[in-house]
């Protein structure tokens, strides 16, 4: 079991000057260092409650007769991966089966941004998480998210956070800093919460995470900077990556499910030949499917190597960068004597197969098998039902009522563009029958369904871009970053039954045609996450895709887009709580133009 | 002035988005850019309370009609340099000297260690020169002393350290961690006292500087790192500073007035490419000449390029990398938005001349010049009367008797040898006359006379390798690391003599010949340091040097040599109030054989 270092002290030193045995020896291993960026061949690793005691030649007299004993039989002794920037709820799943999910892979270290509980529960949603992720065998920090609501004014979050929550966060164990602050305009304006937010986390020593996604590198970011953003995972090219690093803010570079933003930046490396030291990997979001079937930071550090990456530096990105930045350089990082004994084992530096993974001193995976228990913490029954309607909901509530008398009417159509998450401000003029402006062609209903509240709220309007035919409603309670529930449909009544549908499973994501139920995530936790393993999570998300395919969508990230749709921080056009919103001037539209 | 960070966010924010006037404004430099390893033409520069507000192409909107402007003209801006384990006592100043004499030469930033009026005034001493510390223009961060004694049980100092000291003075503003840790035998073999300093140290979420001075680099080396040391200074060769570095500690190597680490370490970088983060640049000990003749970090750095270190990772290593070990990363070490504003303006990257010093936002040193003032506190009245004898001493007091009836005697003998820290243990038969064993040729008197509780002791013995000649002695009361007085001599007038004038001066260091004082230098604070400027300590101390040179010395180190005598960490054989020490088994031995 992990000991704080300071109770683990003394036991390290009479274990590294031989005296006594070590709980675990690595024998024979290749040591890669990711302090000096050397491979050191012959060598042994000594753990004693958790931590590493020494890395030496000969170990043998830590051997005693309960020390578990590894042959490594010349393989590489790796730090275990760190990610440096993520939010667990991408992956559907708690804490608990995110870790499952990735310690086969490697990960032993997650710094995640419980950002989408935030603003479904606020900051007890952020405690519920942080309190599962400190009870993981593996190193789980929580940065207490900064922007609840995202665009205030433009929507209505089911909690707010205030800055006496950031600051009383602060003091929680395992709260490691403020999570990405996207309120980039607010910062640069110095609008006096986001600043005093950011305050609330230096004054307790912790680290701001950053948001910057603008490419104005000018006045706007000079003055972001100064706001006291110690990194940024937004950067998408190789001059936004620079201009960070320069300002001594760490670039996390990041290969998601959905995002490819290493390759155009790593060249600041391979390239150009900058210190790397300001160059972080991570992942920002990773859905199940990827968890399961890709991988997790192997992925991504294996990624950094095939785009030319010496590969102990992009392990270096991805352990001793990640835990300087995070003021954890002597807590872990590297195989070094104190920190925690994150070791993996593995026979090639290129590909990375992850052989075995040891957590805090204990073998958690082995042969991509995970070996521990991740458990969840009794989730309370409220945070089971966070879907709250007010009311039953029938098709004529997903109707648009046209203007007297008219035959057709010009619309707003929020335009969805595959591969690209900003939409497009369209307008369409629809038909009018029986008094209803009905969606044709290209163009179909969506609604945003209030679920934090239970006003009974409705917002209606249009969206083309999915290809959506038949009778068919896709309704899903993810829904950045507010998480209303946004209900996409060619049929209200499809609509209406999907709406309930998500009602009474607690949240999730279906998808109905003529009438039934084609398939569906249960997301019953926040209405966003799954208690079940990564596996089923996955097995029933591609059922979610397969039926969105059968429905006529030829998308590869149609989930994707379905979830942002209520982003009211991209542009062009959005729809909230609030109605139709132009991301580009920040107001609200009519939907009839 | 520099405001905490916190309070300058809001209007660094201002200033940074062309909202506001700067303080002062660096138009049209080459930006150092210590983060990437770059050189970036055509920057600007806005300070506002003390810190980087921006850097950017066009500082324009932050002038204001009582912003200060600099022109660059084309002239590299680099961060101001970090001295990252040093002790101010070797100087011969005070904090405050110290600064007035460093600034002109670059440094901003200095992490020091009171270790020397630690062994005199213990916590107290320390917390005086803390008091000072925190006024200079410049960063002058505290290392709280870990060990005094050096050498328990071997020595009597004027005050010793506790581990409750220690824990406390972690709660003082401007320590930044433990000073250097020399117990190493201790550390291994798992003292207590020692690991519950470190301890008490990591707690407080500081740094624990190191000192392994041991050629094994085995199992003691090993229980040394895990026993939670940060850094190491004492590594002269590329082997010891490549092993420091591989364990996840910093390499400090050093260049001091008689230390000369940096050529063979820094290979590491230069010849094996080993990756510079690890790597830091010290000076531990400069003399007061070598500050006013030869420069200080500027002078560090200097000769790392010159021995062939790419100019920019020369300057990380007293910058960047300094800051990024202390935990100061956000705080100083370059120049990015929120850091400390201490910059230096240069011509020349490999020369690096220091045209122009910013400290905190204000200019403290042009073309060599001090510009501001550097307080002294008002050291208290006990901290000037810091030599007490007890008693008088007189030439008798020096006199070693001789066995009953004896004609000579074989007596052990303290053989300095030329450029090295270590002594030989000697013998030597003397003559006896009227009972009194009397030195001869290279054979000469030395006495450790007890200078902190006024006891009245003096233990007596001889020294060789000196070269004195006449009627002589040397008498100081800098005398590592217990700091009485240590009187070498060929005459025991003049010892009594020496002893005498220094007792009266509240001590320093003197020459007499003849009778006469030849030469002095008064630290009256401490013993140890002066309240005068350094140039004129400087001169008295080459005046010193000169005195000692007449006398027959032909060493280039001789006053060192003579500080060092009592120095019972380092072999083979020393003096000290217990008597003439084995510093091979460290047991006290008789003087007479």
């Amino acid at each position: 079991m992990l000991l704080p270092w300071i109770k683990a002290q003394a036991r390290l030193v009479e274990v590294a000057a031989g005296r006594a045995p070590a709980d675990l020896v690595i024998r024979g291993g290749v040591w890669v260092n990711v302090h000096t960026r050397e491979v050191i061949e012959g060598r042994d690793l000594a753990i004693a409650d958790g931590r590493i005691a020494c890395v030496i030649e000969d170990a043998s007299a830590n051997i005693g007769p309960d020390t578990q004993v590894i042959e490594a039989q010349g393989r590489y002794m790796l730090p275990g991966f760190c990610d440096a920037h993520m939010h667990v709820e991408s992956g559907m799943l708690t804490p608990a089966g995110f870790a499952a999910a990735v310690i086969p892979h490697g990960t032993t270290t997650i710094f995640h941004d419980p950002h989408e509980i935030a603003n479904v529960f606020g900051l007890r949603g952020v405690r519920l998480m942080r309190d599962e992720s400190v009870i993981q065998p593996i190193s789980m920090f929580t940065q207490m998210p900064s922007c609840a609501p995202s665009a205030p004014g433009l929507e209505t979050t089911g909690h707010e956070i205030t800055e006496d929550e950031v600051a009383e966060a602060m003091g929680w164990d395992g709260t490691i800093g403020l999570g990405e602050m996207m309120n980039f305009p607010g910062v640069a304006a110095g609008d006096r919460q986001m600043l005093a937010e950011i305050a609330a986390t230096r004054a307790a020593g912790k680290t701001v995470g950053g948001h910057y996604a603008s490419p104005d590198l000018g006045r706007p970011f000079a003055a972001y900077v100064a706001g006291g953003a110690a990194d940024d995972h937004e950067t998408t090219t190789e001059a936004q990556g620079i201009a960070r690093a320069r300002q001594g803010m760490s670039t996390m570079m990041r290969l998601g499910s959905a995002w490819y933003d290493v390759e155009a930046q790593i060249t600041a490396i391979t390239e150009k030949g900058l210190d790397p030291r300001g160059f972080i990997l991570c992942t920002d979001d990773s859905h199940s499917g990827t968890l399961v079937n890709d991988g997790h930071m192997n992925r991504v550090i294996r990624h950094a190597i095939e785009c030319g990456c010496d590969p102990v530096v992009a392990i270096q990105m991805a352990t001793l960068n990640t835990a300087t930045h995070f003021g954890l350089e002597r807590e872990l990082g590297s195989l070094t004597p104190g920190r925690r004994a994150d070791v993996i084992l593995t026979s090639d530096l290129t590909d990375l197969p992850v052989e075995l993974v040891i957590a805090q001193g204990q073998v958690v995976a082995k042969d991509g098998e995970l070996l521990v228990d991740c458990p969840l913490i009794d989730w309370p029954q409220d945070s089971r039902a966070s879907v709250h309607l007010g009311r039953e909901l029938a098709a004529d509530d997903f109707a648009v009522t046209a203007p007297d008398g008219a035959n057709n009417a010009t619309v707003r159509v929020i335009g969805v563009v595959e591969n690209q998450a900003p939409t497009r401000a369209l307008t369409a003029d629809l038909p009018v029958r029986d008094g209803m402006i009905e969606p044709e062609g290209e163009v179909c209903h969506i609604a945003l369904v209030e679920r934090h509240r239970g006003t009974g709220g409705v917002v209606n309007g249009f969206v083309s871009g999915f290809g959506y035919q038949g009778r068919m409603a896709v309704a899903s309670t993810v829904a950045h970053d507010s998480h209303h529930m946004i209900v996409v449909g060619t049929c209200r009544d499809c609509m209406a039954s999907a709406t309930a549908h998500l009602a009474q499973i607690g949240g999730g994501v279906t998808v109905f045609r003529d009438g039934d139920e084609l398939a569906t995530v249960a997301l019953p936790i926040a209405g966003l996450m799954s208690d079940q393993p990564a596996p089923e999570v996955a097995r029933d998300t591609l059922a979610v895709m397969d039926a969105i395919g059968q429905c006529g969508n030829g998308m590869n990230n149609a989930y994707m887009q379905h979830s942002l749709l209520a982003l009211v921080v991209i542009p062009e056009l959005r729809i909230s709580d609030k109605g139709i919103i132009d991301v580009t001037r920040f107001e609200q539209l009519d939907l009839i133009v």
